[in-house]
């Protein structure tokens, strides 16, 4: 790879990711912030961002470590940090088998911590060798309201699981984690402050069942990135997880996590065709590279009380090059590898202020899935330099 | 790499695409057949598959070339067609340079084929070197009622941009092409058949254009699945580009365009988790590995004369590891790693049917989006075995 050489932002290809490297700081900064002030410590989810660089420039993933969602992830990400991963998905036994092999030879997957919500995870899982001093570093998963995954903390199961993976003797049961996920589908921020409560209430109703099982449990895992940011406390538990908080995106404006101006992350794209009769734009972004995620469409419900009043934004929000936000414009439409930009309604869009070739910046609804198909990340500096790419590691 | 080894189907890692060799094959002989009978040559749009290896076992990539979206497949493939690669997006100005660019030092992209529909996009693109023999390869794009980019046959511009691109010594205009993608949103075959005939219309209606303009036109070229597999006849056409046959999927099953049989592409994913109080499994493939992509909801309008009959088939429909489709069985929800299967109403679950570690495999709404997140195809062989694996040339 030749090196690489600060660049103008309008000269790099496109469709490709931006990211804003002071936003991102700044996103990073709140969010660290909002973690001591709940006195819990920080491990952020590495899905959002799949990026090393990126990781790196979040204190805590130094000094707690962080929670992935693939073995990519955690293959990646294992050298790059003392602390503890937490694989925050219940386990293949081909995953399982490859941490245990790890452990052994090569220690990348040595600190990687799984969450199982069964014994059954464990079923087909060679053995750690005999006299090996290691262990699977185990959490279970517990159930806060999402109906996912993980068991609720007053199931039966419960006590029983603790109890086998206790007796295992090549497993250390650490803790319990729980993900509010169910804050997505909140209509208010009253709610979500209930959801991060009942992922608090059963965490904390888990550890008592450690606690009558005589077990420790050092870990006390919750969040996610709605929960998090309007918990009233977390008292009983140790560390919250947040993921998109890095980049922060549409969903979360309408939500009320954020504001339109902490938003990180962009797809830069350039009109490749204009449409005078139908007042709109062609561009080189579609539905790869912007994702089909409609989460906005949600705030088209008039009961959602969202905080942000975005609305529903199609397929992303429009900026110019310099990421200023061309206000009333929006993606409309997404085929594989065109997309279109309309004015919404009460608004117009003049195609003669966008020549072929004019660089634009959509914000996407949905960070996480927007990313998901792009190899690296342009890191834009306030001067609109390009100074660096990170690499995205994807696949599973 | 190590060399590739045949392996056992269940012995994959998940989430993963599975290709079955025997339904691509004929998938693509049917498609071949078919453009035999309409008396024009096939034109295979790469976009689906993005694979050499796949696109060699077409025959008319061999004959007649392909069509591609993205500069990285016209990069990929061009070394790998004596014909022509039609790059079927209205390009920027970086495209064409590098084409130009190409064409003068490489030859990777010499025989590439772009298409307009403004004189507009070769602003800003250098000129090809004084003496050089070699020209820009242009088509016109013609709109034939998707209204998504090119010129209706009765635009006065049409004739102009002719005029403006024999104008232009570097620029070889070598005919036309439509695509008549609003044959997606078509309720009935009927309606299928009536678009196929509005892409010929506009096609003869161009070409009349060139005649009068003294201009030769010898391509004309028209098409997308759906149309092509119900078209009437294609009488002044030279050929027909379709994609998304070689795999087909449940979008085209319900618009009647193949039968479930007929699905070549599936995601193996694990069952990771199951909750017998919900009746529901968690598996290992979520949104990025199945995409978001929910066009089979159009099936649940009930103007839709669906004629496959699939009806909204969520995220997918559900096939054990031998790909015997699991009747009644859908994928519900779709997170980014995580996705839900249920039973669809008037079925049952039964979760004890289901281990954990149980291989199932996806059918796709949308192939091409599914495809989209993946590094590779597994391609399986009748006797359940993995015979190769086949990269895709994802990115643009």
């Amino acid at each position: 790879m030749s090196p690489w050489a600060l660049r103008q932002l309008d000269t790099i290809e496109t469709p490709s990711l931006v990211v804003d490297q002071n936003r991102l700081d700044r996103n990073i900064e709140r969010m660290e912030s909002r973690a001591k002030d709940l006195g819990v410590a920080l491990r952020p989810h590495l899905k959002t961002g799949k990026s090393i660089e990126l990781a790196e420039r979040i204190p805590s993933f130094h000094t707690t470590g962080g929670t992935v969602s693939t073995m990519q992830e955690a293959t990646a990400f294992g050298d790059q940090t003392e602390k503890t991963l937490l694989y925050a998905r219940t386990p293949t036994a081909s995953a399982l088998s490859a941490i245990g092999m790890s452990q052994q030879t090569d220690f990348r997957l040595n600190r990687v911590l799984v969450a199982v919500d069964s014994i059954e995870h464990f079923e087909g899982v060679p053995p750690l060798a005999p006299g090996y001093q290691g262990r699977f570093r185990v959490l279970i998963e517990i159930d806060s309201g999402e109906h996912r995954s993980g068991l609720q903390p007053d199931d039966p199961d419960l006590p029983r699981l603790v109890r086998e993976l206790t007796d295992k003797p090549d497993i250390r049961l650490e803790g319990v984690f729980t993900h509010g996920g169910h804050s997505y589908e909140a209509k208010s921020i009253d709610t979500v402050r209930a959801i991060a409560e009942q992922e608090r209430q059963a965490i904390v109703a888990a550890a008592e069942i450690f606690a009558e099982a005589g077990v420790d449990c050092p870990i006390r895992s919750v969040g996610s990135t709605p929960t998090v940011t309007h918990a009233t406390h977390y008292d009983g538990c140790t560390e919250v997880r947040a993921g998109v908080f890095v980049f922060q995106d549409l969903f979360q404006v309408g939500m009320g996590n954020c504001d339109r101006d902490d938003l990180a992350l962009s797809v830069a794209t350039r009109v490749i065709g204009r449409r005078a009769r139908d007042h709109r734009l062609l561009i080189d972004a579609g539905g790869i590279a912007l994702s089909k995620d409609r989460s906005t469409r949600a705030f088209a419900n008039p009961d959602h009380q969202a905080a942000g009043d975005v609305g529903d934004c199609g397929y992303g929000l429009v900026c110019n090059a310099e990421g200023e936000l061309l206000e009333g414009l929006q993606v409309v439409e997404a085929w594989q590898e065109h997309g279109v930009v309309e004015a919404r309604p009460g608004f117009e869009l003049d195609i003669e202020d966008f020549p072929i070739g004019t660089m634009l910046r959509i914000l996407p609804n949905h960070a996480c899935m927007t990313a998901a198909a792009h190899e690296a990340y342009n890191v834009l500096m306030p001067n609109g330099q390009i100074r660096a790419r990170w690499k995205r590691e994807n696949g599973w």
